[in-house]
């Protein structure tokens, strides 16, 4: 893990609660995501069909958001801002309904379990945060430029939505970690 | 289930479907929508603290969302366009990752298990099919009026996704059922 923080594919505002879950001895992370801001120019805002062509886990500013509007698109521009996900591998049913009951008492009402293989139980904690804001078609804007500074602030409130309740994640894990002692 | 839509609670779009469901022997529907698009006035696009002024099941008009547009809101107006999603009770482990891998092969990629109570294991398919397009903010129209015909196609757009990968389940569950006979 912590080559993978140092190599920067982990985003850093999720370093103390991955290793929280580390600390507990019936779960630990796989794949984790702060939350983040991608621009992807695509015909629908999920990417895996798109060119990406901005992305931080951290809020934007205005002439970030204005230089992401002047860029050539060919298909349309989707802003995503977009709360955290977490996958998780718990090592048995019960493991992982009570890091499920955790997150979702933290505000990450989307977890469930998604399969079960060798290595255990594999869970996805996630929110239901997210905007996808559709910012150009056919490379026109199709937002006004004069209400630009509140459409950036807007995205930015939607990511911030998210790290709260990291926040209040990582609270919950300290609780359940207290209370393993 | 009938009554449910008689009265109006069910949308028509997956009537078919669910009676799909009801066949197989080891899982039944709870909740279900076909997709749907929602504007909600609400400081996020989650309508939990928000106002629904508009939800339909199919796609909008032009001027549907014109009138949309003109209606008063007191923070932001989101126009949520999204995919199917269906809650359904299987009956054991076997059953319920049978039927989050054939909802997975039809596009619901997000499919899971919310939890196991004594009515069996219930599981959420699912999409990510989906767009919460920023449209109003302090009730002022953030989209260029000469742009809204492109903007409401690509709502409608992401809705017919979901609605296709709505079909394709339903496909397999016709292949499903052909395979248990």
């Amino acid at each position: 893990m912590k080559e993978d923080i140092e190599i920067g594919y982990m985003d850093s505002d999720i370093v103390t609660l991955i290793e929280k879950f580390f600390k507990l001895p019936y779960v630990y992370t796989k794949s984790s995501c702060s939350g983040r801001i991608v621009a992807v120019d695509s015909p629908y805002p999920w990417s895996r069909e798109g060119t990406i062509i901005f992305k931080v886990h951290r809020p934007i500013k205005l002439d970030e958001l204005k230089d992401i509007l002047s860029k050539k698109i060919v298909t349309r521009l989707w802003i995503n801002s977009m709360g955290p996900i977490i996958h998780a591998v718990a090592k048995d049913f019960d493991s992982a309904f009570k890091i499920i009951q955790i997150a979702r008492d933290a505000g990450f009402k989307h977890s469930g379990v998604l399969s079960v293989n060798e290595e255990g139980w594999v869970v996805e904690l996630t929110t239901g945060v997210r905007a996808n804001i559709l910012a150009k078609v056919d490379d026109k804007v199709i937002l006004k430029e004069e209400e630009l500074d509140k459409i950036c602030e807007t995205i930015n409130d939607v990511l911030l939505e998210g790290k709260k309740r990291l926040k209040m994640l990582e609270e919950r894990l300290d609780a359940e970690l207290k209370g393993l002692k």
